[in-house]
C-alpha cells in the first residue's frame, strides 16, 4: 500500500508512507474511515510539485498530494449515524474548527483554522485510506460514479460562485478564463439560471472545449476580440448581469467592469497574489456589486444532487484517467499543461 | 378581418368587430402596431367563456379574448427606437401607469392601474392587429418561433415564481399542481437551479406529461401518496427547499409547509378566492419564508433569452394548434379540459 | 440556597432543589458555571404556572422556572478561552445540537433538538447557579447593568424579527400588539431603521407605555380605530413597508395584509395554536413576503452591543423588581397581568 | 431677481440670468414651479468654482450653481395630483429618462441620461424659481424646516449607502472620512441599525464634530492610530461588519479590507478618478462583498420621513447660514475649507 508523496519541489515518489498508510489514523466517534477510489489532479497539486509552495504555504517536509476525492466507507465511529461501511462517498477537503465564530454563523470556509488536504502541513489523499469527519463526507446515489464524485470538489467552486452571484433566471453571464475552474463555473452559471455564458480566454483549444459543453456557451477569444464590445453587441448594449473572474490574471481582473450591466455583479474567483487595479469609477456608475469568494461552503451535497439528477453533467470535463501506479507520470503530463485536457484523474487500487 | 368575440357567458363568435378590426387604433409616439400571429388559450380565457367572470371582473359587454401572443411589427410610432416594421415580437399583456409609485420602484405588476388584455373591460388580441407600447413589446431572435414566443406569457409566471424563490443551485423543489402553470413552474425551477422537482397532482395523465419533460421531475400522485412523506423520504428527512403552490386549491394550500425544509421558501402562485388555512405553527418552527406573487415583472426578455439559448424548452408543452377559423371549436375543446393537453394555440391568418 | 420550583400547575415553592442546587452540575471543557444575578419573568413562565403546559410541553414533574438571565462567571471549563471567573454575562437559554444540519447552516434555532430553559423537562434558572456552554454565554461591557442584560432575551426576539424583515432605512412599520414582545419589536424596528412604528392594541395603558418610548411610535387603539385606514391615511395611501404580528391573536393575524404596502413584508412573531385565516388574495396583489420567525439566532451579542452603545434603551421596559425571596408573590402579580407593567424582574441573592 | 452664476473657473457673480430668472421655464403637465428657499453648498459646487470642472464635466459657459434645495410650490402642471401651490418641498436634483431600461427596473440613478442640477450644461438652483417634475419633488411635513429639508440631498447619499450595505441591527461599522458625506453616512449607519460607528479621519476637528453627534460614534485619528488595529481590538478580533469608504482617497481605499470582518461588506462612496489598489487576497479570505454606489435612488421620501420622526437629526450638521446676497462670500469661505464647518447653507429671498 503506497501513497503519492511530494518529497520536495520537483520530486514525487510512490512509496510507503508509514505514518498514515497503515490504517493507524485514529478514528474519532464522529469520523469515518474511507478507502480512496478516484482522485482528481488539481492545479494546486501541480503547483506544489513544480514550485514547492503556494503563497505562504511552503512544502517543508514530504507531503502526500491530492484533495479531489471519492471512495468507500470502510469503518465508522461510534456516533456516526448517517453513513455505514460500504457507502460510496465523496469528501470535502477542508475541515474547520467546529466552535469558531465563523463556523457557527454558517461560514466555515472563512474560518482561519480550516485544515485543508494537501496544503502544508496537512497531507492529501493520494493514499490508500483516510479518516474524515462524517459531517464532511457525502453519500453518493447509485447514479453518481466515483469519477463524477471526484469532480464535486472543483464543481463546488463554480456552484459557490454561482450561488454568491444570486443569478436571476435568464441572466447573461461572462466567465473570464476557460481553465477547469472557468469551465465548472460556466456549467454552474447555466445550471443556476443563466440563459447565456460568454466564455473568454486566449487559448482557442480551451474555448473549443467550453463551446462544446453547451450551445448556450459563447466563446470569445480575447487574443482577437474585445470582450466588452462583444458582450455589449450581443446584449443590445446592456452588458452582462454577472461577470465571473476565473483567470487569476491581473490584466483580466482590471477589465471586470467593462462588460458589466448596470446593477450587475462581479464574482472574483481567481486568486491574486498582488493588489489589482480596480476601476472604481466604472464600478460606481454601474453600482456594481463585487462578491469575493473563498473555496465554498455547504456546496458538496448540492453538487451531488445536481450531478445525480442530470442538472449538471461533469463527465465531458474528465479528459484522462490514470492508474495510481502511473500517477507520477500523470503529474508530469499535468505539469506540461496540455491544452486539450481539462481534468485528469487517478484511480486508486481497490 | 375578424376577431374572436365573447358576446356573453357561453357564447363566442368569430366576427367583424368594427371598433378595433380596422387598424383604427391610435398609434402613440412610443407605440407599435402589430399583426398577430399566434395566440395561446389560457385558462382565464376559458373561464370567462364558461363563467362570464373571474372574481370582480365581469364580462358586461362583448369582449375579444386572448392575451398570450406573438406577431409582427407593421408600424412604429415616431419615438420608437428599438423596433421596426418586420420585427417578429411577443407582447406583455399588462400595461401599468408609467408614473405610479409601484412602477417607479420597478414593481409595475402590483400597480393597481394595470390594464391587462382580455380582462374586462380591456379587449384581448384574438384579432388581426393591435397597438402596444414599445416598452412591453419584445423582439424575437430568429431561433425563437412564433409558437414558442406565444408561450412566453405563461412561462413568465413560472420564471417570476422561480426568481422570487431565490433558488440556490442544487435546491430540491416541490411544485403542487401539474396544470400548465405548474408545468412551466417546474421547468422554470429546474432552469433556475433546482436539482430536482417533485411534481404533485391527482391527475395521472398530467403527471405523466410532467415526468416526460425531464428526468429531474419526480411525479407524486397525491390521490395515492402522501406528498410530504415522499419528499422527506427522498431528502433524508430534510424536506424541500422551495414549495411552489400552483393548484389554487384550498386543500393543497393548507399543506404547503409539510414538505418544506427548515429555512425554506413557499411561493404562492395559484389564486385563492377565499382565505386559506395557514398553519402558522408549522411555518414558525421552520422559519418559512412565503412569497406571494402576482403575474410577473421584467420577465419577458428573460424568457425570450432562455428559450433562444435552449436553457428552457417550451415546445413539448404545445400540444395542439388550431387555425383561427376553428377557434370557437378550439375553445369548446379547451373548455372540456382534456387531460392530455397542456397548451392549445391558435394561428392567426397572415 | 434555594430555587423557584413549579411543583405542579398553580403551585410554586421556593425551596432547596437537591439535584441542581449544590453546584453538582458537571462542568464540561467548553462550559462555564454562572452565579445568577437577575432573572426576568416571561409570559411563558407565567403560563406554565397558571396552565401547567404550553402546547405539547407539559409540566409532569417539578421544574425550576426562568430563562431571561444575567449573572457572573464563577468557574470555567478547561477549553474555555473567552471568559474567566468574575466576568459579568448574559445567557442564551436554548442550546442546540452542535452537529445538526440546521446548526451547521447557521440556523440553530430551528434545530428540533434545541434544549431550552424552563421548557419541560429542562429546568430554568431561578436558582443559585447554572452550567452553560461558553458559546451561548456573552460577556457584558461595564456599561450594561445586570437588569439590562436580563432584558437581552426578550429583546433578541424583536431584533431577530427586525433582522428578518430586512428593513430599509426610512420604512414605516406596524407592530400589532403592545405587550412586552410588541414593545421590544417596536424598539427594534426603530433601531433597525424604521422612521415610524404604528403600534396597535386594544389596551390603552399598554399603548400609552409604547407611545412614551419614542415620538416615532404612533399608538393606534384598534378597539376604536381601524388600523389599516389609519396607516393608509398617514402614508399617502401607500401602506406600511413592514407589519409585525406580535399578538398571537387569530383575529389580528387575519388582518395582517390590510395595512401592508405593495412589496411589503409581514413578520409573524406571535405563536398561533391553530391555523389562521390567510387572505391569499390580499397577499397576492401586494406581492407580500411573509417571514415566520422562531425565537432568534446570533442575536444576543448584537443586543448587548446595541444596549451598550445606547442604540437601544430597554430600561423603561423594566417596570418592577423583586427580591428572590418575594418571587412567589412576583409570579402571583405577574399572573394578574397588570396593565401598567411591561417586564418584572427578580434579583437573586449574591 | 438674481441667480448665483459661475461665469468661469474662479469667477462668481450674483446677477440677473435672463434665460431662467423670469419664470419663463415651460411648465409641463407633470411639473411644478418652485420658489427656492434654502440651498446647501456642496463640495462639488465649490469644486466647479475652484477648478472649473469635475472629471469629464467642464464649465464651458456661465452656469448657475447649487443642487441641495428646498422651497415652496407656486404653480402646478395640469396632471399634477400630489402637490399644490403653497406646499413646502425638497427636490431631488437628478432627473432620469423615464423610459430607459435602468429607470424601468427601478435603478434610475444609473441611467446614463440623468440630467443633474449644477452639472454642466445643466443649471443649478441658486436662483429665484425652478421647474421640476412632480415625481422628484417631495412634500415636507410641518415638522421639517426648510434648512433640514435642504440637508436631504447629502443625507440621501448616506441613506443609500446604508441601504446597500444591508445592515443587520447590532452591526459595527467603520466610516472612513469625516467630511460632510462621512458624517451623514455615520448618522445613516446608526439610524439603519448599527450599534457603533468607528469614524476615521486625519483632521481632529472633524472627528470632534463626529464624536459630538452620538456616543455611538467612536473617532479614530488615523494620523496617529492604526484603524484596523483599533477596530479589531474593540470587536474581540472579529472586525467591522460594514466599512464605508467616504474619503475618495486612494490611500484609504487601499485599506478597506483590513478592518473588515469575515462575511462583511464594503460600500464605496467616495469617487476615485483613477483605479485603486484592490487587495483581492484580503477580500477573498473574508468573502467580502463590495457595493459601489452612485448618488441614490428612492431615498428622498425616506430621508424626509426619518427627519420628521426624529430618527435622524441633521440640524447639528448645519454650521453656518448666509443670506443669498452674501452667497459669493459664502463660496469664498467654503473654498477655504474651514475645519470647523460641516454644511453651509444659503437662504434665498422670499
Amino acid at each position: 500500500m503506497q501513497s503519492l508523496v511530494l518529497e520536495r519541489q520537483g520530486e514525487l515518489s510512490l512509496r510507503d508512507f508509514p505514518a498514515i498508510d497503515h490504517d493507524e489514523e485514529t478514528l474519532g466517534p464522529r469520523d469515518v474511515r474511507i478507502r480512496l477510489h478516484t482522485v482528481g489532479i488539481c492545479g494546486s497539486d501541480v503547483h506544489y510539485y513544480t514550485h514547492g509552495r503556494i503563497g505562504p504555504f511552503v512544502v517543508n517536509a514530504p507531503m502526500i498530494l491530492g484533495h479531489e476525492a471519492s471512495g468507500t466507507v470502510i469503518e465508522t465511529g461510534s456516533d456516526v449515524s448517517t453513513l455505514k461501511p460500504g457507502d460510496r462517498v465523496c469528501m470535502e477537503p477542508g475541515i474547520p474548527e467546529p466552535n469558531s465564530r465563523a463556523t457557527r454563523l454558517g461560514m466555515y470556509n472563512v474560518d482561519p483554522a480550516v485544515r485543508f488536504w494537501a496544503t502544508p502541513p496537512v497531507h492529501g489523499i493520494l493514499r490508500p485510506t483516510c479518516v474524515h469527519p462524517e459531517a464532511f463526507t457525502f453519500k453518493l446515489p447509485d447514479t453518481v460514479s466515483f469519477a463524477e464524485a471526484a469532480m464535486v470538489e472543483p464543481l463546488a467552486v463554480g456552484i459557490h460562485a454561482a450561488t454568491k452571484a444570486r443569478i436571476k433566471p435568464g441572466d447573461n453571464a461572462v466567465v473570464m478564463g476557460a481553465g477547469p475552474i472557468g469551465l465548472v463555473t460556466a456549467l454552474s452559471a447555466l445550471a443556476a439560471g443563466c440563459a447565456r455564458v460568454f466564455l473568454s480566454d486566449v487559448a482557442q483549444p480551451k474555448l473549443d472545449i467550453g463551446a462544446g459543453l453547451s450551445r448556450a456557451i459563447i466563446p470569445v477569444n480575447v487574443a482577437q476580440d474585445d470582450l466588452a464590445k462583444c458582450v455589449l453587441r450581443e446584449t443590445d448594449g446592456w452588458g452582462a448581469d454577472v461577470v465571473f473572474e476565473a483567470t487569476g490574471s491581473p490584466k483580466a481582473a482590471a477589465g471586470i467592469f467593462q462588460p458589466l450591466a448596470p446593477g450587475g455583479c462581479v464574482v472574483m474567483i481567481g486568486g491574486q497574489p498582488d493588489p489589482i487595479a480596480y476601476d472604481a469609477g466604472a464600478a460606481m456608475v454601474r453600482e456594481a456589486r463585487v462578491e469575493n469568494i473563498f473555496r465554498y461552503a455547504h456546496a458538496f451535497p448540492r453538487c451531488v444532487n445536481m450531478i445525480a439528477s442530470g442538472a449538471i453533467d461533469v463527465k465531458p470535463l474528465i479528459t484522462r484517467t490514470f492508474a495510481f501506479s502511473d500517477s507520477v507520470q500523470a503529474f508530469e503530463i499535468a505539469a506540461s499543461a496540455p491544452a486539450s485536457d481539462v481534468k485528469m484523474q487517478i484511480e486508486m487500487p481497490q
